[in-house]
C-alpha cells in the first residue's frame, strides 16, 4: 500500500494526517505551530513529524510515501508562491519546494487552506462522487474553494473563491474586517449572522425569544429560527439569503454540480441547507438551478488533511 | 509545418479557419450553416470544406491536419455532449465525434462558442501571455467566457460564465429574454444600455441630446456619453458599474490575469474599459482590485475561430 501525507497548518496547530491509496485516513495527530525563520521552524517539525511516522509504522518505508499535500491559510499562487501569509508569519517563500528539500525531494504541493478543504470534500465527503464543486465554510467570516473538474482554482493572485468578501449589498454603512463593505461575511458568517439580527433587533419592535438572550450566537439564531420565532426566521432568512445570491451567480460562473455548506454554523443542518436551496431557486435565470444541490459538508476538521492529500494522490 | 482547423459554427453562417503551429490565421472563409438531419448535414459540409481545403493547398496532407475544434452557440458539457443547441436545430449529440467520424477520426473538440471566444482572445488577442482571462461580450446580449489556467470553465451544466444572466437587480420588474428578472444582460448589452437610457429619459427631465434621437442606439448613448452629455453618461455609467459589480465577484471567484471586454458596445473604445475598470475599483475589497486590467478584444469576429483551433491545438 502506498501513502499521502494531508497537511493543514494553521496559526496555532498543525494538523498532519496520513491517508492510503484508497482515500481511507489511516493516521492523524497534531503538533503546535512553532513559527519563526520564516517558516522554517515549523517545516522542520513536519518533516521530522512525517520521517517519524514512516519509520514507527511497521512495513512502510519512505518510498510509501507518495508526496505532502498542504493546506496553509493564506493566499497561494498557481506556481505554489505565498507571497506573505500573516497567521504563519512568512512571507515571499515557496512551501512546498521547502518540505521537499526537507524530505529528500518528495513531491509536495501546497494550496489555500479553504480551496483544499473543498478539494477534500470533493473527494472523501459530501462532494463525493462529483469532480466540481464550491465550499463554503461558515465559520467566524465566510471561506470559500472551488474545484472545477477535480482541479481547486487557485486564482492568479490567490484570490480563487474568496466568497466571504464578494459585496452583496452596496447600501452597507459598516465596514468589514477587510476595509471593505457590503461584503458577504458581514451576513453570512457566525459573526455577521449576530450583527444582522441585532441590527433586526433594534429595527423591529416585535416580540422575539433573541431578547431574552444575553450573549447571542449564531446558534442562539438558527435555533431559535428552528424554533419559528418569527424575527429569527426573518433575520436568518436575510442572511441566507445574501448567500445564496453569491451561490446563484457561481452556478453561472464555474457551474459547479454541487455546493457544499461547512464551517460552525453548518451544525444547524438541513434547516440552514434547505433555507439556502430555497433562496437560491428565488434566484432562477436562464439557468434550471433548481438542479443544484447545497448539501452539508461531512469531513468536519478533516476536510483539510483529506484535502492536502489529494493535491498529491496519484488518480 | 502542421496545422489546426478552427471552426466557428452559428445559427446561419459558418466560420472556419486553418490556423498553423505558430498561431497564426493562414485562411478563412465561411459556408452558410445547412440545418437538418440532427446536425449531420452541416457536419458532412465542414468534413467535405476540409478535405477540400487540404487537397488544394500545396505541400499540404491530411496528416498535417492535427485536428478539429469547433465552438457552437449553446451549453455544451464538458465531455462534449450537448443536449439540445436551438440555433443549430440539434439535440442530443456529441458533435465531435460527428466530425471526427466523418473526418477518419482526427482528434476533434467542441465547446461554447463565447466559451471559445474567451481562449481564442487569451492565446492570439487581448489576454496573450496569459492563461486565466474573463472575456465579456457585450452585443445584442450578455456572453461570457473564463479560462482559467488555460482550461475553459464550461460547467457541469454548461452553464460555465454565463455572466449575462447574473443577477444584478433584485427590485427588476421588467423581465429578461430568460425569464428571469434583473439579468446583467438586462443593462449592459447593447439593448440593456438603450433600456436604461430610455427609462432615465423618462424619469428624469434633465437636458438630453439623447432625445433628439429618433432610434436610440447603444452606439447613440456611447457616443453622447463620450461628448459630455450628462443624461447619457449618467446612463452608461450605471450600465457598466453593473457589469463591474458582476465582474467583482469573478475577480473573486475565478481571480482571472485580465478582463476582456468585446461584442459590438466595445467599439466605444477605452473610454469603455476604462469607466468599467474604475467601476471595478469601487468594489474593492480584501483584494486589492486595482491589479486586475480592464482591456479590449482585439481578435473582432476571428477570436472563435482562434479559439477553437486552440481546443485541439497541442503545446
Amino acid at each position: 500500500m502506498k501513502y499521502c501525507a494531508g497537511i493543514d497548518i494553521g496559526g496555532t496547530t498543525i494538523k498532519l494526517g496520513i491517508i492510503d491509496e484508497e482515500g481511507a485516513l489511516i493516521s492523524k495527530w497534531e503538533i503546535p505551530t512553532r513559527k519563526g525563520e520564516n517558516g522554517l521552524l515549523f517545516m522542520k517539525d513536519i518533516a521530522d513529524e512525517l520521517r517519524k511516522y514512516v519509520d514507527e509504522k511497521e512495513g512502510m518505508e519512505m518510498e510509501d510515501l507518495l508526496g505532502a499535500g498542504m493546506g496553509i491559510p493564506g493566499p497561494v499562487l498557481p506556481d505554489g508562491y505565498v507571497e506573505v501569509c500573516v497567521n504563519l508569519g512568512v512571507k515571499d517563500i515557496y512551501p512546498a519546494k521547502l518540505l521537499s528539500d526537507l524530505m529528500g525531494g518528495i513531491p509536495v504541493q501546497v494550496a489555500n487552506d479553504a480551496n483544499v478543504a473543498a478539494l477534500g470534500e470533493m473527494w472523501q465527503g459530501a462532494g463525493k462522487g462529483h469532480d466540481s464543486i464550491c465550499m463554503v465554510t461558515l465559520g467566524t467570516g465566510v471561506g470559500g474553494g472551488i474545484v472545477n473538474e477535480g482541479r481547486i482554482i487557485s486564482g492568479m493572485h490567490g484570490a480563487g473563491a474568496e466568497i466571504g468578501h464578494m459585496r452583496v449589498d452596496d447600501e452597507e454603512k459598516e465596514m468589514c474586517n477587510c476595509g471593505g463593505h457590503g461584503c458577504l461575511e458581514q451576513y453570512a458568517s457566525a459573526t455577521g449572522i449576530v450583527r444582522v439580527a441585532k441590527r433586526m433587533l433594534a429595527h423591529d419592535t416585535s416580540e422575539s425569544q433573541m431578547r431574552e438572550v444575553e450573549e447571542l450566537t449564531a446558534k442562539d439564531v438558527c435555533d431559535l429560527a428552528k424554533e419559528g420565532d418569527p424575527l429569527a426566521l426573518k433575520s436568518l432568512s436575510y442572511s441566507m439569503d445574501r448567500l445564496a445570491f453569491i451561490l446563484s451567480h457561481i452556478a453561472l460562473a464555474t457551474d459547479p454540480q454541487v455546493f457544499v455548506i461547512g464551517g460552525g454554523v453548518s451544525k444547524a443542518g438541513t434547516f440552514l441547507t434547505d433555507m439556502i436551496a430555497e433562496k437560491l431557486k428565488s434566484y432562477q435565470s436562464i439557468v434550471d438551478i433548481e438542479r443544484y444541490d447545497v448539501t452539508l459538508a461531512t469531513l468536519g476538521n478533516n476536510a483539510g488533511i483529506y484535502g492536502a492529500a489529494k493535491l498529491v494522490m496519484p488518480d
